[in-house]
C-alpha cells in the first residue's frame, strides 16, 4: 500500500481523489498495489466534502509523514506551489503535477532536486491534459531521433477557431460561446494570446531535444489577429486555422514557437475540432504519429495524473528519465523559419507578386488579397516592404 | 550494458539492426545503458550483410549464453517463431516481438511462461505498428475502467476504402494500386478478409478488459463486400466507410468484433486515411483519446519494438503486468450488437420502411436504396425479413 497526499483540493485536485475512490480496484490492479489517499492539503475549511476526514490546513503535516511516498501538486502558479513542491521532493517524496506553469519555469530546478533525492517528479498532464504523449514521446519513441513535436495544446483557442470557420462566427462571438461553455476563462488572455500554449511548447522542446527553452525566450502570438477574413481565405483554399505550439529541428537550427498557421485538410492535425487537443510527433523511425484527446477538465487531467502516480507506484526506487538539462542557446529567432507563408494584404497583387515572388493567390474575399508564398522566411517576407495585414507560416 | 538477439534477419529484424547501430547514442541514453547487438539468428547466408559478424545459424547459441538478456522474435507466423521464444523465455531471456499472431494465439501461454521465469513478454508493435498505443493505454490510462478500445488497425485495408471513397476506384483498382505501392501482398486474403484486424482486435480486448479472446471466437468481415454504391453512399451522406477492430463493453456485454463500419466525417476515426491506422480508446475519466500513425512499415515497427526493449534495459527485474488471463466467457455474439446500421437494399423502401422502422434514407444510388436505422441488432434485422445487400454497424 502507497500513500498519496494531495496538495490543492480545486478541481483537479478533487478529481484525483474521487477516481482514486471510484476506481480503487482498477488502479490497485495497474499500480501491482493499494493507493490510499492520506491527505488533502487546502487552507480552505470543507466540513462537508466527504473527504473532510483527510484535509488539513498545513503542509508540513505532509511533509513530516514518513509514510506519504507521493504528493500530487493540485495548486496552480508558482508561489505556494513551488514552496510545496521543493519542500516534498526535499522530504524525498515523489510529486506528480499538471502544473505547466510551473513546470516550464521550474522545471531544471525541480529535476535536479529530485535527483538529489532519488524521487521522480512526473508531469504528463502538463501537456494534452488527458492524453498520454509526454510518456509515449520519450519511452515508446525512445529509439527515435526526435525531428519535431507540434501540436494543437490549448483547447479554449481551438474552439474559438473552429467556431470561425466552422460556424462563421466572429472572434468576439466565439469567445463568448466559449466563455458561456466554461471553455474559457473571464479573462481568456491566456489561452487567446499563446501564453498557455507556449508554456507547454517549452516543456516538449525540453523533452524532445534535451535543452531548457524559457518560455520568455520564444515567439508567441495568439489567434487575437485572426479575423474572418482569414477564415474565408482559408475556406476557400481547402484549408485550416489552428493556433500550434512547435518545437522542431529545421536546417541544423532548433525552433520553438507559438503562432497561427494555416494547413491542409488533409493534415493530421487539420481534423482536430472543437476543445479538443492533439500533438504530432515526427521521428527518424516512426514517421509521423499523433496523440489526440480532451486538453484539459477535471477527469482527463485528474486521469493523467494518476497515470504517473501508478507510474512512480509500479516502480519503487527508479528514478524517471524524465526532464531536461539546461541549453546552451536560446531557439533560432522565428525570423528565420522557412516555410510558405499564408499572407493577406490589401495591396495589388501585381506589386506583392513582384517583390515577393511566386505567391499562389486563393479567391478574395471581403477586398482583400490573401494567398500562399513560397518558401521563404518572415525575414524575408518583412525586408521587401509589402504591407502585410497577416503573414502565418503553412503546416506541412 | 546490455546484450540482445535479434531472432530473423527479414523486415523488422533488419530494421532493429540498423536503428540500433545508426540511434546508438540516443537509444543508450534512453535506456540508461549501452545496448549491444550480440546475434542475430537467421538460416540465411548473408556475408555480404554489414551484420555478417553477428550471424549465426543455431538458435541455441543464444539460448546457452548468458549474457544475452533480450530476444527480439522477429520471424513471425507460429511455428519456429513459437519455439524459440519459448525457448528463450525458458532460459530467462525477456522476449520482444511484432507477432500478433503468435500474441493473439499463444498469448496465454507466453505470459504465463515469462511469469514463471521472472522476465518480460512485450509487443507494443503487434498493433498500430510504429504507434505507441498498448503501453499508454495500459500504463497512462491505467486510472481508468475502459469502455471501448477500436481502431483502424489494417493500413491495406484503410488505403484501398480511402481509394474507393475519395477517388472513386473500384475495389480490384484500389486493391491494385496498393499492391503496387508495396501495402499489399500478392495474397491479400488477410488483410482485405479481416484476419489480420481479428488478431489485433483480439490483443486490444486482452489488454483492455483482462480476458484472452481467440480470434476463431469473433465475427469478422472484411471489405470484399464493400462496393462502389457503399461508397456513393457514404459520400451522399457525409459519411466514410472504415474497416475497424473494435473491442467494448456495452450493456453490460463484452463485443469484440471487425467489420466495415460507416462514421460522420467529424468522427476522429473518419480523418484517418491513405494506409495509416489510429486507435480510439474510451475510458471513465480520460473520455476519448486517440493514437495515429504509421501501422506497418519497416522502421516505424522497429522503433516500437526498440521501445520495448528500452523498457526492458531501464528497469532492471521489473515484470511489467502486460497481458491477460484466461476469460470465462467469449465475447457476446455480433448478432446481438446495437446500434444504428447502415442498409443497403434493392427492396421497396416503403416495404423496408414497414418491416424496420424508421430509416434515415440517403439519396438513392446505382438503382440502389441505403440508409440508416434506428438502433437495433443484426439478429433484428435478419429477422424480418427483408433482403439486405450491405449491413453494417454506424460507429458513433
Amino acid at each position: 500500500m502507497k500513500k498519496i497526499a494531495i496538495v490543492g483540493f480545486g478541481v483537479v485536485g478533487g478529481g484525483v481523489a474521487e477516481i482514486l475512490q471510484r476506481n480503487a480496484k482498477i488502479i490497485e490492479k495497474n499500480a501491482g498495489e493499494a493507493i490510499e489517499l492520506g491527505y488533502i492539503v487546502d487552507l480552505r475549511d470543507m466540513p462537508d466534502s466527504p473527504f473532510a476526514d483527510k484535509m488539513v490546513k498545513d503542509f508540513a503535516v505532509v511533509e513530516n509523514d514518513p509514510t506519504v511516498s507521493i504528493v500530487v501538486e493540485a495548486i496552480g502558479g508558482c508561489g505556494a506551489a513551488l514552496q510545496f513542491v521543493r519542500r516534498a521532493l526535499t522530504a524525498g517524496k515523489s510529486v506528480v503535477t499538471s502544473n505547466k506553469q510551473l513546470v516550464a519555469e521550474h522545471g531544471l530546478e525541480l529535476f535536479r532536486l529530485a535527483k538529489e533525492h532519488g524521487v521522480n517528479f512526473l508531469f504528463e498532464a502538463s501537456v494534452g491534459g488527458g492524453i498520454p504523449v509526454l510518456n509515449p514521446m520519450t519511452r515508446c519513441l525512445g529509439a527515435n531521433e526526435l525531428y519535431e513535436v507540434s501540436g494543437i495544446l490549448n483547447g479554449t483557442t481551438n474552439y474559438i477557431l473552429s467556431q470561425m470557420l466552422e460556424k462563421g462566427e466572429s472572434f468576439d462571438g466565439a469567445l463568448k460561446n466559449a466563455q458561456k461553455l466554461g471553455y474559457a476563462e473571464a479573462n481568456p488572455a491566456a489561452d487567446v494570446e499563446g501564453t498557455d500554449a507556449a508554456r507547454k511548447s517549452c516543456i516538449l522542446a525540453g523533452l524532445a531535444f534535451g535543452g531548457n527553452v524559457a518560455p520568455d525566450d520564444i515567439h508567441v502570438e495568439g489567434i487575437t489577429a485572426v479575423t474572418s477574413v482569414d477564415a474565408a481565405f482559408a475556406e476557400a483554399g481547402g484549408m485550416k486555422i489552428k493556433l500550434l505550439g512547435r518545437a522542431l529541428v529545421r536546417d541544423g537550427k532548433k525552433y520553438v514557437f507559438v503562432s497561427p498557421h494555416f494547413m491542409k485538410q488533409e493534415q493530421p492535425l487539420a481534423c482536430v475540432g472543437d476543445v479538443f487537443n492533439a500533438i504530432l510527433v515526427r521521428g527518424s523511425d516512426v514517421g509521423e504519429t499523433m496523440f489526440y484527446g480532451p486538453g484539459a477538465g477535471r477527469y482527463p487531467t485528474a486521469s493523467a495524473v494518476l497515470g504517473d502516480v501508478i507510474d512512480i507506484v509500479r516502480n519503487p526506487g527508479r528514478e524517471q528519465p524524465t526532464g531536461w538539462e539546461a541549453a546552451e542557446e536560446k531557439p533560432a529567432s522565428f525570423d528565420t523559419f522557412k516555410a510558405r507563408y499564408y499572407i493577406r494584404t490589401r495591396e495589388e497583387k501585381a506589386l506583392v507578386q513582384q517583390k515577393l515572388g511566386q505567391i499562389t493567390w486563393l479567391p478574395d474575399q471581403q477586398g482583400c488579397s490573401g494567398g500562399v508564398t513560397e518558401p521563404c522566411t518572415r525575414a524575408q517576407l518583412k525586408a521587401v516592404g509589402v504591407a502585410l495585414d497577416a503573414c502565418w507560416p503553412v503546416f506541412e
